[in-house]
């Protein structure tokens, strides 16, 4: 059995409990919080709740550990502190810093002789290893991300900040015409307008001024400026009953050229439809909690990412039974 | 530089030939033949051809050879002959066998230090990958392949053992209904009829009994008889101009639910679009050759498959490189 162990007990942190019940050989056996302990009752029986700050004293009771907090400003102290005293998984996710992220992380983890994987998830994560054995097997092509159609929660954070606006949910889709033009084989080159659409649900308060809101979402710079988006005012009632899920996925579409003259097209695609992020990408960090506590065992320490791991790993089925039946 | 060899030169040989034009690191050294070495130019300048029984002096002269045998009778006596003293690579492709293939190879390679890595391509290969990441990162869940629409070779060679066949292509065609259905998520139980169907052009010897032929087609057992099959018949022309190309791919669908209660539903979708199977095939071995150079590099010895390999092996981008722009 695997013991793991989680940090923080938000949306992810939940996620990966009710992942763990449909991995039998993985045991959740502690949550640190740095909320009260006694505000939190988990599902699963038996799990310990514990302050953070105590969680040097159970650095021998637990595998792995999964940091569930957020990139901002959790994760960049949270993962290299963790990962001096565990093994640690997280879903680091802002792409840009990535590379310092590491940096720190893999420097705590070779001191503590621990292993750590970062930016572990869908994209990053699943996404990532698409990308990466697209470029590999077809070097002569070009590589396209889509999000979506799913929930932004950034997005729909940014048009919660507008004022008069009470509530708001923001869709990222991909756009069809581009979406086929790539799978045509073309190679297009496609601006961010291109590529995506943004659709927004919004919530005012009562006689606010609808223009005035639609015109600043509309120019956000960052968030809308760059897209064709759309705002659609509805009443609380209509998005709770309607818009509360958070549904996500997309699409890495890889398509390029073999044969000795290029002369023939490929297009690999990797495609996700998700009924729950939070749910879907704890399910991911659980199958790479797998990895690294073996890993760990044979001896690996410092900084990894999904890419250096391979496959097998993941997978709670042995080499034997995954060449017999898998393969 | 990768310094690579090719046992064989047929259609995948030639294919690895090509792909490495392709990967700036990779060098074509040598083609090892059972032909008389006279008979074969090579496309490359200053690649080396060679009896394959003299393969032994160019033990230290090449970091893997990749070998392009076919798998019924080829690779299960090259395989571990070459393992005994070369970093191999091969496309063995009998499911069924591939257990006892793996003993064979390993126990060779573990003697001579090599390293082996057997059936890579992309089934087994790019979707044994698929297969093994849908069924751990969504533990509860189905995973369905469906092939094509790709010609099989091996019912096109079937059909064309029937008396009066002049010449065949069998093209296998997924119904589009099972794949809808599988991608709603309602992971349906799919019969072998209900997920293929098998479009067959034949070309005849004139004044040959069509009725009898189209008969022992559609009743051939294994290959046809559990499957809605079509015969048509066309003029050898015909066949030339439409159906000499060799395209292939097809789709990995892994659905399955998350969240504690199982609430949401999932679909990760894996596909391949490829104009022509063995040039495909040979860009992912070229890839795999990489990743077996740097393991090799790094020690490890004996046989190992796709599932065993990390993704940033394949890549010709440093690590760095990767978490910076692909991660």
């Amino acid at each position: 059995m695997i013991r793991l162990g989680i940090s923080g007990y938000g949306n992810l942190g939940r996620g990966v409990e009710a992942a763990v019940m449909h991995n039998p050989d993985i045991e959740l056996k502690i949550i640190f919080t740095r909320r009260d302990p006694a505000s939190i009752t988990p599902i699963t029986k038996g799990v310990k709740v514990e302050k953070a700050e105590n969680a040097a004293a159970y650095k021998d009771e637990i595998d792995v550990l999964i940091l569930c907090g957020g990139s901002a400003t959790d994760l960049p102290v949270q993962t290299p502190q963790f990962a001096a005293m565990f093994n640690v998984v997280d879903s680091f996710d802002t792409h840009a810093n990535i590379p310092a992220h590491f940096e720190e992380v893999d420097g705590a983890a070779k001191k503590s002789g621990k292993l750590a994987l970062i930016s572990c998830g869908w994209d990053p994560g699943m996404f990532s290893i698409a990308r990466v054995y697209g470029d590999s097997v077809l070097p002569g092509g070009a590589t396209y991300t889509f999000w979506g159609k799913g929930v932004s929660q950034g997005h729909s954070d940014a048009i919660r900040r507008v004022e008069g606006v009470v509530d708001a949910r923001q869709y990222t889709v991909p756009v069809q015409a581009a979406l086929d033009a790539v799978r045509s084989g073309k190679n297009p080159e496609l601006s961010t307008r291109e590529k995506h659409t943004r659709e927004c649900y919004v919530v005012v308060e009562e006689g606010a001024d609808k223009a005035r809101i639609e015109k600043e979402i509309k120019e956000m710079p960052n968030y809308f400026a760059d897209y064709d988006t759309t705002v659609n005012f509805i009443s609380q009632e209509e998005l709770n009953a309607k818009h509360k899920g958070i549904p996500h996925g997309g699409f890495v579409i890889r398509s390029g050229k073999t044969g000795a003259d290029y002369e023939f097209n490929n297009v690999v695609e990797y495609s996700l439809k998700l009924d729950s992020n939070p749910a879907f990408t704890s399910s991911v960090l659980v199958a790479y909690a797998r990895a690294v506590s073996r890993m760990s065992n044979e001896g690996k320490t410092g900084c990894v990412t999904v890419l250096d791991i391979p496959p097998a790993y993941l997978s709670a089925k042995s080499g034997e039974e995954l060449r017999k039946i898998m393969l």
